[in-house]
């Protein structure tokens, strides 16, 4: 079965948002193997949203699409919806009640135009919102040479969507394919983007199933590794050897697996797994590497305390770095860098201090100490590790890549 | 003219990466006055490209397409673009220098494959990229009924694309708009997206010239307001009335101008301006806060230092608070943010302190302090500006919706 996905939304042609529902429906779908060839973005435009109906049916079995669910008159999918397959639209007493029970929460009355939610194309199944007045509907009907095809109406805002599609959707689809596709991610780090490909080169050519697709990010590159088969299980023992190939090339303390494709899970799972402590001093990452560990639930266990210390006087004062350090060698240096991790560990009782200092830019960079040029040091087990990076790109993509290649120092220093 | 943007590359269908590609040339056109009525996504499939193309052309003066300039067989955006206007592809050899000089730099040969990158159709102007082998081209011919089109093809990787849609692609196409669009932002804090949208729908509805558009994300909703006009000094003219009505309404209090739509920008150059400076100390938000006011450059002036007190011993030993008021309120509650915000500034000796602590969850929530609750504080001249806030959505979200919250609390304080 092929999927299309259409979204409606002039705030998406307009540049003003990016387009993460199309990312959403088109990362589900595959894994329930169900193929999206296409993703077409229109504004609420009656004329434009018909064609793109012709289209999108014409070309694949389902066509699952986002917003123009609202009460104003530009809101009109559901109708090009019933248009096209023949059917009229009938009132729905119980997504009226809906509409007005969101609104009671609110303590306000129901605008007129609001009934125009209760209407939906006779014959679908609707889709029940907890989030906004605006209810779902699936519709399965034959088109003009007689072939089954599905229309998916979801409302447009991320948060109202993405419930309908893992508690309804997907379910409902299900039923049409009998096969799972499942992927993992191998993170690879301090090899580039090219360099990395080239390495596996052969194995990219000759992929089939299990299938191999590299993406960069700032820092860092990503291998996901994605197999079909009747099971989960199946497709866990096809990717298993190609796996492990991939990391043997790469060698270990460069790639590993970790199902987010982020290195924060895999350190803070180290952490909690080893039941090491870790405290964190920031200079020019301000707080990113802080915030990237705490996003991972549980890590209160292992993440004491973090300083962001911007400031000479704060090195000096909360971290104790030595006056005298600063003085001679600066606040961007491989000194600093480590008296910062040391005294991260000591202030905070740590088991681990890591530091980051450097030049994010854009002003602030001299001839010896460009713009880009960042320390970053892990303190564990009196030894200290240390890694002087040279990063491109704009302030925020430096700041970016100190947390991440710091972060996954960590990883080195804990796994010896 | 109107354009369609078209983005080569399965890993977009796959979901695997969000395209911001379609973002970022949807808001350059917009500037210009370009209309844009789609965007669509398709696989590295020769037939489907096609397709698009053939799509494409026929609703649009201009196709910009993204992806697939590659040395590999899948790699056909090219000779599809000759192959609709009917022209022969030509070898150019300065595009073949770049490659070899490209693959120099890393001391390798060019594979043979590589030749390709250097075949256009004839008749292009050739887009030199700086940062990668695959150089684009603008292609301007007539279609079979004898119809100007232009199509215009750009590199996928965001790095290498958004450089030659800046330097070349905006400057040629600025040649065939004259108009301008400027647009501004309204920042809307502590109201509602559905209840802002009531506040301003009369505006909303009347809206031609400039035209207003609302967007909302965690614990802020944001106005764009645009203007097309002959320049962009008359564009500055048409907004500033409907700016002022638009603040009017929601009040100063609650709405402000800030070209990035931002919370943080205005709050960094308020104390900037003031010379005012400022620590945070973070409890749930774990280094988000201070990361944010740390992406705007030149605000070493202000932010002082931030510490990050996950634990309850470092909110004791770094920030003073007391043992007792921790035992009989918690870490959660209005006297443990007070005593974190008074904390910050007296150890950082700041003029400004601030504080967050709450239950992001998933876990870690109790009847009375249910997942979700946050308190945020800012302590400033001897005063104390409380907010206890009740967020929804998964742990990032709570985390950010709280970061937003205690940012826009300072400039509360600050412009008082």
């Amino acid at each position: 079965m092929d999927a299309e996905i259409l979204c409606i939304g002039s705030e998406l042609l307009h540049g003003d948002i990016v387009n993460t529902n199309a990312r959403y429906i088109s990362k589900k779908l595959a894994e329930i193997a169900i193929n999206v060839h296409y993703q077409t973005v229109v504004g609420d435009n009656a004329d434009r949203i018909k064609k793109a109906f012709d289209i999108g049916f014409s070309r694949a079995d389902i066509v699952i699409c986002t917003g123009g669910l609202g009460p104003t008159q530009d809101d009109i999918t559901k109708e090009t919806l019933a248009e096209y397959f023949g059917v009229e639209m009938i009132y729905d007493e119980e997504s009226y009640q809906h509409v007005v029970n969101m609104y009671q929460r609110f303590r306000r009355s129901v605008p007129k135009n609001n009934i125009k939610q209760a209407y939906f194309p006779k014959g679908s199944i609707i889709l029940n919102n907890p989030n906004g007045t605006a209810n779902g509907c699936i519709y399965r009907g034959k088109d003009k040479e007689g072939n089954y095809k599905i229309g998916i109406l979801l409302p447009g805002p991320p948060k109202e969507m993405e419930p309908l599609m893992d508690s309804e959707v997907i379910p409902y689809l299900k039923e049409f394919s009998s096969w799972v596709v499942y992927g993992e991610k191998i993170l690879v780090m301090n090899i580039g983007e090219a360099a990395a490909e080239e390495m596996v080169i052969d194995l990219i050519k000759e992929q089939t199933n299990p299938t191999i697709a590299p993406f960069a990010s700032a820092g860092k590159v990503v291998f996901r590794v994605t197999a079909k088969a009747e099971s989960k299980e199946k497709c866990i023992e096809l990717i298993k050897p190609l796996k492990e190939e991939l990391i043997n090339r790469f060698g270990k303390e460069n790639a590993y697996a970790v199902s987010s494709g982020k290195v924060e899970d895999k350190v803070a799972e180290l952490l909690l797994d080893k039941n090491l402590t870790i405290a964190v001093a920031e200079s020019l990452t301000g707080g990113l590497v802080a915030s990237k560990l705490v996003s991972y639930p549980g890590i209160s266990e292992s993440f004491l305390e973090g300083f962001i210390t911007y400031s000479n006087e704060s090195k000096i004062k909360t971290l104790k770095v030595k006056e005298e350090t600063l003085k001679k060698y600066g606040a961007v240096s491989e000194e600093t860098a480590k008296e910062m991790a040391y005294g991260a560990a000591k202030v905070a009782g740590a088991d681990i201090g890591l530091s980051t200092t450097g030049v994010a830019g854009p002003s602030g960079g001299s001839k010896e100490k460009p713009v880009g040029l960042v320390y970053v040091c892990v303190y564990y087990n009196g030894k200290y590790e240390l890694k002087e990076i040279h990063a491109t790109g704009v302030r925020d993509t430096i700041r970016e890549r100190a947390a991440t290649r710091v972060i996954d120092l960590v990883r080195t220093c804990v796994e010896e």
